[in-house]
């Protein structure tokens, strides 16, 4: 059985889909892939629990998720306890093969990745944080491993998921890279709740109905002016950017916000 | 300076699409990959060239893309002669690290690619044929190089241009497979001769003035009867369908013929 160990950082929403789909799959990896994806380490953004020798039990990973759920944090439970440093996580945790998942949105996961990538352990984010913060930080996260000499080596990292959900956009952003193929325009719709809003409008809709309405069955973030001010919009564009070669920060893509100005100092009540 | 060699089966619209395509990014391959693709053999179907130590010069290549534009064989060319035996051209051609590609269209390019494989090259096919032979041509041209042990290494062969084209079908289904992904339904325009018969019928144009014009623009195969009978479409589902680990023949698809069964002894003139 081809073991493969993983530390995942974040168990929100996306977090425990990923793991449940792991746990769903388990029969399948095993006929299919003679494989078994084995989980050392969970960590949300107070706590983190570890099992660093033999890994999770399905049962106990199925307990972590439960707590979660509960909207607990895993520095409660019995196993776990409080962490306020990642990289030593992975420090304690990682063991060689280890892929370090990252499923939280925040920046503070770089210095783990890094410490991953050192490690030579693979790295994927769903995370976009990380991937718009400074150029360096964005070409050794994604390009570590590489030398001028092999860049058609598989890097270490993969970061699909941060933009168009589950399809295959970064991959084929890569490959046309790769062939040469000149990019001459990137067009989508690069935010569900965008499109949810936008939609609503085409229907005749009053622009306040709608967000109340998205924001009440749980489309936007707690705060929907991150929705709607286009900073998520953004990330996904300098990522793509980004892939294509161009060397920009965030503060280069102009965006329009969907509220006006004066909205931005109100609190979300 | 990474130095591919790679043996052409097939030169072809498709075949010198992809040479010149090649010959046009040296700068781009040698700056950003430092790679270099270097040309061991080209094959038609009467003949071949072969230069197995050094390669083909760029010049030499760009003459024997002239030659084929010019409707002559490789057969006549000065370093050419005739070819009845692929296999042999691998064999003679071949070297550790080459990658053999079919741009043709035929069935007889199959022992070649078997010995291609057998000897630990890779294989990259544009050709639909040898992939909607028998199953177990399929098996052993897709898992080579893989066990039940170890199917998640990538595999000796890639043959992505086979259905839809330049766009990602077949990583994409690929990806979703080994995800574990229940895949539904899978829809698309299958063929851009059936689109262009089908738009034409939609503005209300003849049946038989679209077909003419379809093939007088060069759009249809030689025989229009091939595209618009379905067995192309058909091949591409097939394709599609043991991708998804279905083990079907090409027989156990059902295709519907846009002309009626009177037509299919005439001739096309």
């Amino acid at each position: 059985m081809n073991e493969i160990p993983l530390i995942l950082f974040g168990l929100g929403g996306v977090g425990r889909s990923f793991v449940r789909q792991i746990l769903d799959l388990r029969d399948y990896h095993a006929d299919k892939y003679d494989l078994h994806l084995r989980f050392l380490a969970f960590c949300d953004s107070r706590g983190a629990v570890l099992e660093p020798t033999e890994g999770f039990s399905d049962q106990q990973v199925h307990e972590l998720l439960q707590l979660k759920e509960q909207g607990g944090s895993l520095s409660q439970h019995l196993l776990g306890g409080i962490q306020d440093d990642l990289a030593a996580i992975v420090d304690i945790a990682g063991q060689p093969g280890t892929i370090v998942v990252d499923c939280t949105a925040t920046e503070a996961t770089v210095p783990a990745l890094f410490l991953a990538l050192d490690r030579n352990y693979q790295v994927v984010l769903a995370n976009k944080k990380p991937l718009t913060m400074q150029q360096e930080v964005y070409d050794r996260l994604t390009r570590a491993g590489t030398t001028a000499g092999d860049p058609i080596t598989l890097s270490q990292s993969r970061w699909e998921t941060t933009v168009g959900a589950g399809l295959p956009v970064i991959a084929t952003l890569n490959r046309l890279v790769a062939s040469g193929d000149e990019i001459v325009r990137i067009a989508g719709a690069f935010s569900g709740t965008l499109g949810y809003v936008m939609t609503g409008l085409q229907e005749g809709r009053a622009f306040s109905e709608i967000v109340q309405d998205a924001y009440r069955q749980g489309y936007t973030e707690p705060d929907p002016r991150d929705d709607l001010g286009g900073v998520d919009v953004a990330r996904k564009a300098l990522i793509l950017a980004r892939g294509m070669g161009w060397r920009l920060d965030l503060s280069d893509v102009s965006v329009q916000s969907l509220y006006p100005e004066a909205l931005a100092e109100r609190t979300v009540d």
